[in-house]
């Protein structure tokens, strides 16, 4: 049993943006699509903010986009997939900045208005002829209309194209923010990668902007996890082309509280569809564990419950196995040196607890949550004392199917 | 493919002790071996030394070997399986109190010269009615010989004994070191649990056998991995009483290095046979990590390849996925903050180079590595610069059948 997609009957239209997918030929099989385009056509660039990956070994795309994010501004993001131009060296960093020199030329801009992202097999350089060849015909058919070509385009194992948006008002104008995203936990048969692209006809500055993004990653794409790895390529990114023509949001006002809540809004649904697509997974769990006082502790123990092999393979088998999940916060607040008691902890499925207060409730409870696991979809609340602050994590079971996939030769 | 066991041709008499394993009924099938003695028969009580599980989670049996630990001396170990005696409140540690009591009343001494150990289900109260019946019998069949017994005892779900002793010369006098283990990764249907029991008839005191082993401890049961996870019950406890009669073995002596390398040996051949004892695992790796200075940054860095599931799927598949092993230590340096560098990165299999100086080798030499990995067994060699300090660890692959033990329902 699989869980079911998450699909978005959001708005894909952004005022001032087109986008495209096309088939390169950068993946093995023909005539799928692997080359998307995010375009703003308005007059000056947009304002870009990123968040990249902060693994120590990073893909060329994700060098150079760190040193383009410093302008602050973009006109266009070229993303292909089948190939992550990662552990590509030299080669690759030329590779990353002649794409974005090709799709500069074409459009007419400077190349650091241009960001470059990839993901697919790394160690393996980029088709450059394809590129070159495919570039000026990506340019050509962009279309407001085709934000879902683009997402189905930056798919690799992703079982389904995954996009998102909302309608807002700010200052009086009714402004869009939509979004694409990419990643089933890790990409077989190579990399991890998790890119999300968002365009908005917001008026916003780049360091607002950032901030924005910095704000509604925290608590979506980054409170998600269905193996967790960290990819070479992770990379999120947000224009702001102001077309919506509303003053200057401005940070720490009403009207930037409203932007932060729709970005939020948008990569929450990205975030929950990219956890649904989890390779293999047959879970949804949104995991809210509570009761310390330290929400950075909090979280930390909340992705060790999330990324315990044991609490994952017991929700594949649809077992409440509270004495796991207990177990793996423990260990959590070991590593972290906390002179944590949980003896007090408790432990619900839903609204039926299978421990409460440091005593096990019994085998009924336990029937009951068994039912509420097996029907794929539920929340797991864990209370571990009496502290204030709470966190929230989405993630999956671990599965036969995770590993078949994962294991199958690279070929 | 199955790794194949080790099997130990070591001692397994130590002077002065006697072992007994006896089926007691704390285990559902009737017969089978759960509850195991390591007792010495010397006059004066051993010396003690233990290492506990740092989970904030701790079983009572941990709880009670925490304070009786600080007397330094133990007459006897009782350990059971089938019932780990965890989350089971002010009961449970009253029931860790009574069977050494039990214990101590049949054997004639102190209740604080016993130590209690147990592993299996978590949050059932151990059937005390079943131990008050079985420890005068467990006494009773208590024999010099019978160290196997014993190790059969504490079996979970390992699919074979572990046991393993060695000679050692002491002051002029022959020493034997003999022990017993039980883990094969997280146990099914409930814990984890990685339990060794080290007996000596060395002469040593308390705080130099302590130290003794927490060095043993470090590179051999700390440095091994089947799926990252950390049990409530985990102990290693060494007894030595003495028997052997030659000069007290001193900390920083020549007798101490002696002394601390034989134990090493025995706990490293204890615990190479628990990660192969890995639940469905069909792979058998020694991880080699180099070229950082910090020896501790390295430790992390070689736990995180060891149990990053990217990589254990790939070795499951044979694949000799270097870009995995690359990406999860640039996470694992992420994670820790580092400023590394891991551009000049090598990765070999036994002395096959995948990945040289950050340079991918090519396909020749990833269809030689999937051949030495396709064997089982081999050692992984990552070499991240050009640092001074090295790491070891144990660890296995991950495959379908580890899943398929993990999610079976508790049944």
């Amino acid at each position: 049993m699989s869980i079911k997609p998450l699909n978005s009957t959001g708005p894909t239209l952004v005022p001032g943006f087109v986008f495209a997918g096309m088939a390169a030929g950068i993946k093995k099989r023909p005539g799928v699509l692997d080359l998307a385009l995010l375009q703003t056509t308005t007059l000056q660039p947009a304002a870009c903010a990123a968040l990249f990956t902060i693994n120590v070994v990073k893909a060329a795309p994700v060098v150079l986009g760190l040193k383009r994010l410093r302008h602050g501004v973009c006109r266009a993001i070229v993303v292909n997939s089948g190939n992550a131009n990662a552990c590509t060296g030299p080669q690759g960093e030329q590779d990353a900045l002649e794409t974005s020199q090709l799709l500069a030329k074409t459009i007419g801009c400077s190349a650091d208005e241009i960001m470059v992202s990839s993901t697919g097999v790394i160690g393996a350089l980029l088709p450059m002829a394809r590129f070159r060849e495919a570039i000026p015909k990506l340019v050509a058919q962009a279309r407001a209309e085709h934000l879902v070509q683009a997402a189905e385009a930056i798919r690799t194992t992703d079982t389904f194209a995954k996009w998102h948006g909302v309608h807002v008002n700010l200052g009086g104008k009714n402004v869009t923010i939509a979004g694409i995203a990419k990643g089933s936990g890790m990409i077989a048969p190579n990399m991890a990668t998790m890119l999300a692209f968002l365009a908005t006809d917001a008026v916003i500055a780049a360091p607002a902007l950032q901030e924005a993004l910095r704000l509604a990653n925290a608590s979506t794409f980054n409170a998600i996890t269905v193996d967790g790895e960290m990819s070479t390529n992770d990379t999120i990114m947000a224009l702001a082309n102001g077309h919506a023509g509303h003053a200057n949001i401005k940070l720490n006002t009403p009207e930037f509280e409203k932007f932060c809540a729709a970005l939020t809004e948008v990569c929450d649904f990205l975030a929950r569809q990219v956890v649904r697509d989890g390779e293999g997974s047959t879970k949804f769990v949104e995991l809210q564990v509570s009761g310390m006082d330290n929400a950075d502790h909090l979280k930390t123990i909340a992705m060790a419950i999330a990324n315990s092999a044991l609490v994952k393979t017991a929700l594949c088998g649809n077992d409440a196995n509270w004495g796991r999940i207990l177990s793996a916060a423990g260990a959590a607040a070991a590593r972290l040196g906390l002179p944590a008691d949980f003896s007090k902890a408790s432990i619900r499925f839903n609204d039926t607890a299978v421990y409460q207060q440091g005593v096990p409730v019994g085998t009924e409870a336990e029937a009951k949550a068994h039912a509420i696991i097996k029907s794929g979809e539920f929340i797991l609340r864990v209370t571990l004392g009496s502290g204030k602050a709470s966190q929230k994590v989405y993630f999956t079971d671990l599965t036969q199917e995770y590993i078949r996939i994962n294991a199958d030769y690279r070929s």
